[in-house]
């Protein structure tokens, strides 16, 4: 073997994409010394997505003063990829829910310092921003964001305000002509792996707004000024987004990234297979590796392992998976390009025990596949 | 793939070793259609031993009435193989604990029945008998089975009679003399998987008494027996056995095979290596599949794994386990000759819930390994 892609999703809860491709290429290395071993940590666009694509493709990490999820100054990042062509932004570096432990509350948090790292690297003079969505303490819909770029939010008196979850009812106008034109020109992709809608009983308010503090009243308070926003959306800016897939992600932030910055939202694994040009780097592997903490036919949507093995397919090149638990049927994802799927399961033991061995469960059976090879 | 041979151990309370066999089989014939596959279902001496070898080899199973542990009449059964040259007893078919159940009590229990398989087999004109231990109700040191053949045990008085566990302190002279004619030249071999000698702390009472039905009084009475036992034998045959490993085996039936029937102990891997010319039938193997319920790298000692492997190194075959669990460091086994080792556990699942779906299980991960090759 002289060439190897690792390109496997987090296990989560137990280990991270970056962690399996260290555990595999350390065994791929031993086994074949002097192989080229690339390893592509899969972002999904939450918490550790700019590490992860400059751990893929080297870059530059930019540290800047943005407004934290409460306005307070906080120092935060986005990542320079692609010669400075391309910025990775992840709304999990200022407007994370771990950043307000203490003092969850999505009726006043912002977004705004999203908005701030996206305008920096727009100033930067990038052609393309990845935004990723994820992790977050907010549901603004990304009116904080779109605020900081220039977007403006007026009440019923005119009078100019950055909205947050709590005060969505208010918003009378929305004026996108004040918007940066630095900005213009700029692709902006947002990587969302959710399918939730803006609002209802599937939507940001209530699926996610307890888990970021949100109580059965403000829960359904949230998701009342998530369908007004909704509607001035509709109005002013003449675009129904209310079930755009995804557009309840990240505090109903993926509805703000269409609306506001004219975004896509795209499937982290297609991002990734796009920035890292995949099919080029692939065209010469003898081998692909690639994981995920469970992998089951029904929900291929999205899924890392499948997205990779179908633009493997296209080359006729093998990928070969390796995942913490699978469904006996997985026809769909053999014929989706996937050869091979092992589990990292060396002893017959339930996750609560197990998942303290995950890494040296991965490596066993990674050196095993190996030793077929 | 053209030939492949399966050789895999049984996974202790999930699935026989044919059972395995029949899943490999399948999933072989599924990816490689008229590849020729040898099944190989292991025999460990136990239950199921003589079913094994037909399996394994064709032959016929010759029924006939013995005597069960209670000197009962039962109908038991041995094995013809090889084209009637080699006979397999199970000693379980008649002295097994399933047929005292209700009744236990190992002070009182036979293996006459086993001597009257072996005669019986013997009288067919084979040349060679396997005797298969395990599983067994009694504690008489084969004494029984010995009686059978013609061996005479006498009291004090020089009164015959046909020891069993509770009378064993009773042995005052053992006479080889009338052993019938039918077993000479008649090489006899024991299967037996466990070390234990004779009697003591690990001997065949104190460890095995228990589950047959002996209370503390009685096992340290059955151990008594054994010790007079083991210095009658030293003192008329001449032969002191009492440290012999595996003499402890089936209410140290393992003792009484050897001092009785000039047989050897021999691992049960080994026996069935041997009887189905087993480097014959590798030679023009494109793959070699066994497997056991765990696999460690501390008891290779008797193991079904290491023995296959060991065997296929010879002639550079590459062996593949598929276990129920593996410990981390096998190295041990990749240098016998183990080319990989794989799991079945499929999901992250304790043995408790997993066992249940062992089949599917193992099929699933015997497909993958296949679509690797």
């Amino acid at each position: 073997m002289k060439k190897a892609v690792l390109i496997p999703d987090s296990f989560k809860g137990t280990m991270s994409s970056a962690e399996i491709c260290g555990i595999m290429k350390e065994k791929i290395l031993a086994r074949f010394p002097g192989c080229e071993v690339l390893s592509i940590p899969v972002a999904d666009g939450g918490e550790g997505s700019v590490d992860a694509f400059l751990t893929a493709l080297g870059g530059e990490k930019v540290w800047l003063e943005v407004a934290n999820p409460y306005f307070e100054p906080m120092q935060s990042f986005y990542g320079l990829i692609d010669g400075g062509k391309t910025a990775v932004v992840e709304m999990a570096s200022c407007a994370g829910l771990p950043l307000v432990e203490g003092r969850r509350d999505p009726s006043k948090t912002t977004t705004y310092g999203v908005g701030q790292l996206i305008l920096a690297a727009a100033a930067r003079g990038v052609k393309k921003i990845i935004v990723g969505l994820g992790g977050s303490s907010t549901t603004d819909g990304g009116c904080g964001a779109a605020a900081a770029i220039g977007v403006k939010f007026t009440d019923a008196e005119g009078k100019e305000f950055v909205p947050v979850g709590g005060n969505l009812h208010k918003i009378a106008g929305i004026d996108l002509s004040g918007r940066s034109e630095l900005l213009k020109g700029v692709e902006v992709v947002t990587m969302c792996d959710i399918d939730n809608p803006m609002y209802g009983p599937t939507g940001a308010a209530y699926v996610f707004g307890p888990q970021k503090g949100a109580d059965p009243e403000m829960v359904k308070f949230l998701d009342e000024g998530l369908i007004h926003l909704g509607e001035v959306i509709k109005r002013d800016l003449g675009r129904d987004l209310t079930l755009v897939p995804g557009g309840g992600a990240a505090g109903a932030m993926g509805v703000g990234m269409v609306a506001f910055f004219d975004s896509t939202l795209q499937m982290g694994i297609e991002t990734v297979l796009d920035t890292v040009d995949f099919d080029r780097i692939i065209a010469d592997a003898d081998a692909i590796f690639t994981g995920e903490g469970k992998i089951d036919s029904q929900s291929l949507r999205g899924k890392v392992v499948i997205g990779v093995a179908r633009r493997a397919k296209k080359q006729g090149k093998d990928v070969i998976a390796v995942v913490g638990g699978s469904e006996l049927e997985m026809a769909g994802a053999y014929e989706s390009g996937v050869k091979a799927i092992f589990t990292i399961n060396r002893l017959p033991q339930d996750l609560s025990v197990s998942r303290f061995q995950s890494k040296e469960n991965l490596a066993f059976v990674m050196d095993n596949i190996l030793r077929m090879m």
